[in-house]
């Protein structure tokens, strides 16, 4: 029993050259969605408290924030990096595991590279690695650690951030071993939280925590070599079961990027289908709102269980609203962080919409499946069926929305010749010389011209 | 079900009279015993690895190290603080839930009232309420947390050290709820890195997130409401069964620091008996080592269980065996942290005595018990029965006693002078009128004249 051990063997030796031309790329998808979700966010409330809160305690100021104009030391700037990311669940998902994988890794990558000079390819590989410690440690104890309550982003995130920041330090082995064992040791974040700004805080705390481990383990802090596998490791004291084999087993022929997928909307993702069919309801046949009589729509069940809030008070509300969703859809024929206001809940031609629709709940709908069906007064009626909505493993994103996306969310920060010249610099990671160029793009003032 | 905001509640609105006299009396012995284990743990590579990992990412450097000439800000003063205090398992003891308490809460608030002007009153009852909390939430869900392998002195530490930070930070009720759910979310620590570095990580990790916690959310920033008993928080999420009336029960009546201990030495706890008959042996009958034939002894099973080994190489393992133990008090008549160094566990003179003890497992000896019969060469038999070892619950150390634990620690590192007026600050501690000048008395250069 030395899982521990084998998955930091495998860490410290690989190389760069081992990743897949697919999985390099599918990695800089990831980010170039990360870097979106990080704009949507980085002017979230929560961050501006965090940030508040932490700059009193920075260390020398030499990592940039994403998308702000504060400076910190890099573990502070992890978190808030991880914050801004995070706080409006608009980061990638792993639908297997429920992971937010990107968001701790990428978090301290970016806070480390923004500080310390790195290649894109040492970005990259890096990277690649944490995502894969993350999602590979969360395989292990899923689902019986996630369903007793804990948010497995952040408690497997640690992990992956600590094997990052360990590959981009050139740790042995040996003291990777240990950096996992220190990040085992502050595996943390309970799903009690769900609905308040901590939730927001745990990929950021994920992410500096496990940064803060592999720094301790570089100059020869220890910790336990089993801290995974033993029986007072993480697998055993935070899951009721678990399988060990899933973190080893096909280690470095199927990597877990794979199997992320990217949100194309800022919600639960139970309702995204019924946002994408009411958007192209609006595009296809622009029916006037103020005539809409009814909206009927078959779901799966699981809606009925996350999302029947109707009557919403607060922005936040709107997210996991099924009747919010097919309101946004059919009136604005968008759904962006926009419509996720506490001003955009209680926008009268929404309400009107939310009031007159009606889910019905159907077993033979898919979790990814909705069928609309809209009654205007003059009885005429509009019919649309999305069998997988787009963000699904089996409809990923293509890279243009994926494209679409940031430039949405990054165009309420920084000016639009800024954007194409970040996308253009994701889709050439690897050939970056240095990483702070990048990070340095994202600033709203000009610092590099 | 608001467990979390009564406790929250009662800790806002707790006035520093209303402590008994006899528990205020207590909190000063806790803080002495802790500024000894600090002392005696300062210069422990550990701390020395820690001091050199985060003084790179420090804040203005505010805050002095307990025992050290370095300063940082309070966040990582906490933190280094924390390890000095646990690193050498010579810290207090609730034995009815194996929390050292002081170490989380004291550590978050000798960092803060080294940055920040706070009364010894206030900081005193501060610490009462954080210790408070601390052995409460861990009642909560002792065994089951403890025995699944937590360490429970971090996952429990972490809501005292938040509490106590946000005592002396005046929160009210509604940010103290706060501040215990994202203490809560940060609960972190597993006992699998038991005889490592990261053990002594814990207590210390535990003070700065608190702290951290309490910051936050006076800034603002939210967090469930229900952290302790809602069904995905601490006390469900975290243990397989719990018993919430324990946090509550007899609040403001029966404070938890009645229930605290000290350690006379710096081992595991069950080989204290034999420790302590064979110093009295030492002092009262003086049997020259030499001439010892053999040492047989009745002791309590669960020695057989924890502390048998016999062969050792480093210091480490010297507080963990029973034959070290009798050595250790027939040789050199003490047992301070001289006697768990490398050197002494392969100093000659103890390894004769190792080679000839001989320890039987009775039941029907106590765990607090032992009796001891040493045999000379020329037949003369010593006998001692140790019936209930010094620090014991029912035989606690004495003030005197505490005073001389200190000065044996605080000499490594400071004048005679100074260790005089730190004891006598300590037991006045209600009247300083700022705790800095009792933090910097700790410093091994003269800071003050």
């Amino acid at each position: 029993m030395n899982e521990t051990r084998q998955l930091a063997e495998w860490v410290a030796a690989h190389r760069p050259e081992s990743i897949p031309e697919e999985i390099a790329h599918e990695a800089k998808r990831a980010l170039l969605n990360y870097l979106a979700a990080a704009f949507g966010g980085c002017r979230h409330e929560a961050v501006e408290i965090a940030v508040k809160t932490v700059l009193p305690f920075s260390g020398p100021a030499v990592s940039n924030l994403l998308g702000r104009n504060e400076k910190c030391d890099p573990l502070h700037a992890t978190l808030i990096n991880g914050i801004s990311s995070h706080v409006d669940d608009f980061d990638d998902t792993i639908p297997k595991n429920y992971i937010h994988p990107t968001s701790p890794v990428a978090s301290a990558l970016f806070a480390y590279a923004s500080a310390n000079p790195v290649s894109g390819r040492g970005f990259l590989h890096a990277f690649v690695l944490g995502f894969e410690v993350t999602s590979r440690v969360g395989n292990v104890v899923y689902p019986w650690h996630y369903e007793t309550g804990w948010h497995i982003t952040a408690t497997a995130g640690v992990f992956g951030a600590s094997a990052a920041i360990g590959k981009v330090r050139g740790l042995t082995a040996e003291k990777m071993i240990w950096a996992l064992g220190l990040a085992a040791t502050q595996s943390a974040g309970v799903r009690e939280t769900f609905g308040s700004m901590a939730k927001a805080m745990h990929p950021g705390r994920a992410g500096q925590n496990g940064y803060f481990s592999a720094l301790l383990a570089e100059n020869g802090f220890t910790s336990g070599e089993h801290s995974i596998e033993g029986s007072r490791g993480f697998a055993f004291v935070q899951s009721a079961n678990r399988d060990l084999s899933r973190l080893l087993n096909q280690l470095g022929e199927r990597y877990e990027l794979r199997d992320n997928t990217y949100k194309p909307f800022p919600t639960g993702i139970v309702i995204q289908p019924a946002i994408e069919a009411c958007i192209q309801i609006h595009r296809e046949q622009h029916p006037d709102p103020a005539l809409i009589k009814a909206v009927n729509l078959e779901v799966a069940p699981i809606v009925f269980e996350l999302c029947m809030k109707k009557h919403l008070k607060v922005g936040l509300e709107g997210k996991f609203s099924i009747y919010h969703a097919v309101a946004i859809g059919l009136v604005r024929g968008r759904a962006s962080l926009d419509e996720f206001t506490d001003a955009s809940v209680i926008d009268p031609a929404l309400m009107r919409i939310r009031d007159l629709t009606i889910p019905h709940s159907n077993s033979e709908i898919a979790d990814d499946e909705v069928m609309v069906e809209v009654t205007m007064n003059d009885g005429t009626r509009i019919h649309k069926h999305v069998e997988h909505a787009v963000g699904n493993i089996g409809r990923p994103m293509t890279d243009v929305q994926l494209e679409e996306k940031f430039r949405d969310l990054a165009s309420r920060v920084i000016a639009p010749a800024r954007i194409e010249q970040i996308i253009e610099k994701c889709w050439a990671f690897e050939r970056l010389p240095d990483c702070r160029e990048l990070v340095e793009l994202t600033i709203p003032v000009r610092a590099l011209q």
